[in-house]
C-alpha cells in the first residue's frame, strides 16, 4: 500500500511517500514558508533525485496541490497518477481524551478535532488545516489520523492528574497528555524486536531528545508516565522551551517584567531552554562547541539538561519498579554522547553502565547498544520514524475498513 | 543558655523558650490573629500548665509584648525577669544568595534582609517584623537569624538553574532555592547520630512532609538538590499549594478563567493540592477518612500524592548515585503510614523495603525504622525539631562572638 503522511505545522507541510509493503519512503520533502514571503517545496526521492522550487504558496491547500504536483511529475515524481495513493496519514498532536488511538477521519472525527483546538491552540489548527487541504484534494482516499497524545492515553491517572481544582479538569481537559507517542511506541517496539523480546515482559524509558524532547516510561508496552504534559511545555529542558519551573517562578517574571499570558508563553517557548541558559544558542552543536571553548554558560546549560534526563530516567525506573532497557531517538538521543553518558552517569546502582568507546561510537542513524556485554539493563540508540509508525497505522486501518 | 525561639508569620507568632544545655524546651506558645479579631496568647511550659488568653493585639510588636509578659508572669511564666533571656534566635524564610548559614543580626544584616523581601513577599515582611519587634524589647540581647534556604546553598549550580533566560537570573536571583532547610539538615544529624555513622559518608533523602512539604537529597551531609524551588510552590503535591505543574497550564487557566498574577497565586498556593484534587479537605486525616469511606477522588488524591513522592525519592537516588537512608518526617511524615507505604512501594529493586507492621506501628513523635532488618537502605521515621535547631545554631553563634 502507498501511504501519503502528512505533518501540518502553521506554515509548512512534511511529508513522505512510503510503501508499506517494502517499508521504504519513495519520496519525502518539505513545503516551508507557506502564507510567508520565499515560500519554497524541496523534495527528494529514494534514488536521490532532488528538487527545490521557490513560489508563492498562501495556504495549506495549495500547498498541498503542489505537494501532489512534485509526486505526480514525470521528471521529478514517483507515481504516475493521484490514483496510487491508497490512503492519507496525518499526524495529528493533541487528541484529548477522545482518541486514545489512530482513527479513520470521518466528519464526525474532524467535528471532535475542532472541539479539541482549545488544548493545542498552536498545534490543532494547522493539522486541521492539512486534512482539510488533502480531502479536498483527494477526497475519496481514505485518511487516517494518528496522534502524538494516543500512545500515553494508558497512563493511570495518578500520573496524569495535576495539584489543581479537580474542577479544571474537567472543565477544561487540564491533565498530562504526553506527546511524541508516536516515536515512544515506535522505538519501545524496536527495542522488544531488536532483542527477540515481548515486549509485555519489558520495562523501558525511552528518551526522544530532538528540539523538543520528553522522556516516556514503558511498561509491558504501555507509556505509564511521560514528562511532557498538558503541553509540550513541561519536562526536560528543550532546545528553546523551559521545561519544569516553579509556578512561582512564572508568576514572578509576570511580575517583574510586567508580562502578559501571550508574553510569558513566547518567553518559556522560545527563549528559554538551551537558549536561555547559555545565552548561546538552541542548538546542541553549538553548545557542544561553545564547551569545548570552556564556556561556562554552555557547560552549564549540558550539565542542567543531563541532569533533569537523568533524574526523569531515575523517577521513571522508580515509576516502574526497575527498568530493563534505556532508549534514546531524536537529534541529540542518536547524536549526543555527552548527553547519553551524563544521565547516566551515578545510575549504576540500578544497574545502568555505558560504555564509553560504544557510547562514543554511535552515530546519528545507527541503531546499537552502549552498553557494556554483561550490564543489567540495554542501553540502547534507536532511530524513530514516526512517518513509518503513522504509514503502518494507516494500512491497518484502512485495510480493516476494506475487509469489514 | 536560654534562647528565645521565634517564628514569624503574617498574623501569628509562634515561639518557644529553649534551655539549650538541658536541651529542653521551657514553654512553648502562639499568638494568633495578630491584626485581626479575637486575636489569643496559648502558652504551655514544660510542667503542663497552661493559659488561653484573649485580646486585641494589633501588630507583631504588640505581640511580642504579651509574650514577654507571659514568659516572665509570676504565676504562668517560666523565668522572673528579660535578663534571663541570653538570645534570641529567628527562623528567617528566605535568605536569597547572600546568606549561606545562620548569622548574627546586625544593622547591615536588616538592610540586606530588606533587599531580600522580593524573592518571597509573602513571608520575608512578617520575618522581619519579628525582628524589629524583639529588637525594640529585647534591645541588648543578641539575635541570630537561621535561615530556611541556607542548608540548600550548597546546590550545585545544574541543580538550581531554570531553563529560564539566566538574565533573569542575574537580575531578579530567580533560581531554586529551597526551604525547610532547618528540618531537613536536623533530622540528617539525627539520623547519622541514630546509626552511629558519620554523615559525610551518608546518602540521605529526607521528606518533610506537613502542609508544606519537601524532599531533599543530603549527600555526605550537605543538600544536593530540593524539590521546593524558587518559592514553596514547587515540588511535591502539598495541602493546599500545586506543586509541580507544566508551566502551560497555568497559562492556560490564566485565560481561561481570565484570572491575573495575584488570582493564580491565591488558586494554585490555597485551592490546589490535596484540597484541589480531593475536593475535601487539605488535611490528609480527612483524605484517609473519605477513602475508607471508598471516595474516589481522595484515593486519586491520596495516589497522586504518594506517587509524586516515590518519583522524586527515585530522582534523588539517581542523583547522589544511590541511597543509604531514607527519613520522614513532619505531620504525614511522621503519622502516615499509607504514605510511607505508597511512596516507597516499587522501589525495592534499589533495596528499599518497608516492614508493614514497623510502618503501621510508628505514631507521631517517636523516632525509629520501619524496614526490615537486612534491607540495605534504612527506612525511617524522625520527628523533626527546628525550634532546637535554631536554639543550638543561636548559641553557637551568640558564644563564638563572645569569646573572640
Amino acid at each position: 500500500m502507498k501511504v501519503l503522511v502528512i505533518n501540518s505545522g502553521s506554515s509548512s507541510i512534511k511529508y513522505q511517500l512510503i510503501d508499506t509493503k517494502a517499508g521504504i519512503s519513495l519520496a519525502k520533502g518539505l513545503v516551508d514558508r507557506i502564507g510567508l514571503s520565499n515560500s519554497s517545496l524541496k523534495q527528494s526521492r529514494e534514488d536521490g533525485h532532488k528538487i527545490n522550487l521557490f513560489g508563492e504558496i498562501f495556504e495549506h491547500s495549495q500547498a498541498l496541490e503542489y505537494i501532489l504536483a512534485a509526486l505526480t511529475s514525470e521528471k521529478h515524481g514517483v507515481i504516475k497518477s493521484l490514483d496510487e495513493i491508497d490512503a492519507v496519514g496525518h499526524r495529528l498532536v493533541h487528541g484529548g481524551e477522545h482518541f486514545k488511538a489512530s482513527v479513520l477521519i470521518t466528519d464526525e472525527v474532524m467535528d471532535v478535532l475542532n472541539e479539541c483546538i482549545d488544548l493545542a491552540p498552536l498545534h490543532n489548527p494547522p493539522n486541521i488545516k492539512g486534512v482539510q487541504a488533502a480531502r479536498a484534494h483527494l477526497g475519496k482516499t481514505p485518511m487516517v489520523g494518528v496522534f502524538d497524545t494516543a500512545f500515553h492515553s494508558t497512563m493511570p491517572d495518578y500520573a496524569y492528574i495535576y495539584g489543581i481544582p479537580y474542577e479544571l479538569y474537567k472543565r477544561y481537559g487540564i491533565r498530562r497528555y504526553g506527546f511524541h507517542g508516536t516515536s515512544h511506541r515506535y522505538v519501545s517496539q524496536e527495542f522488544a524486536r531488536m532483542y527477540g523480546k515481548d515486549i509485555s515482559s519489558l520495562k523501558l524509558i525511552s528518551c526522544h531528545l530532538g528540539n523538543g524532547a520528553s522522556v516516556a516510561a514503558v511498561q509491558y508496552g504501555k507509556s505509564v508516565d511521560t514528562s511532557m504534559g498538558f503541553t509540550p511545555l513541561e519536562g526536560l529542558v528543550m532546545g528553546t522551551r523551559s521545561g519544569d519551573v516553579d509556578p512561582g517562578v512564572i508568576l514572578q517574571i509576570a511580575t517583574k517584567e510586567d508580562l502578559d499570558v501571550s508574553d510569558l508563553n513566547n518567553l518559556l517557548n522560545k527563549h528559554g531552554g538551551m537558549l536561555g541558559i547559555s545565552g548561546l544558542s538552541s542548538d546542541m552543536r553549538d553548545i557542544e562547541e561553545a564547551m569545548e571553548k570552556g564556556d561556562e554558560r554552555a557547560i552549564l546549560a549540558m550539565n542542567v539538561y543531563n541532569y533533569r534526563l537523568k533524574k526523569y530516567i531515575a523517577a521513571y525506573a522508580g515509576a516502574m519498579g526497575g527498568v530493563d532497557g534505556i532508549i534514546f531517538t531524536g537529534g541529540i538521543g542518536e547524536n549526543g554522547p555527552i548527553t547519553r553518558k551524563g544521565a547516566l552517569e551515578g545510575l549504576e546502582f540500578m544497574g545502568i553502565h555505558v560504555d564509553d568507546s560504544l557510547n562514543e561510537s554511535m552515530i546519528r542513524g545507527k541503531q546499537g547498544e552502549i552498553n557494556p556485554p554483561d550490564a543489567p539493563v540495554k542501553v540502547t540508540v534507536i532511530p524513530t520514524n514516526e512517518e513509518l509508525v503513522i504509514a503502518l497505522d494507516t494500512e491497518a486501518i484502512v485495510s480493516k475498513r476494506f475487509t469489514e
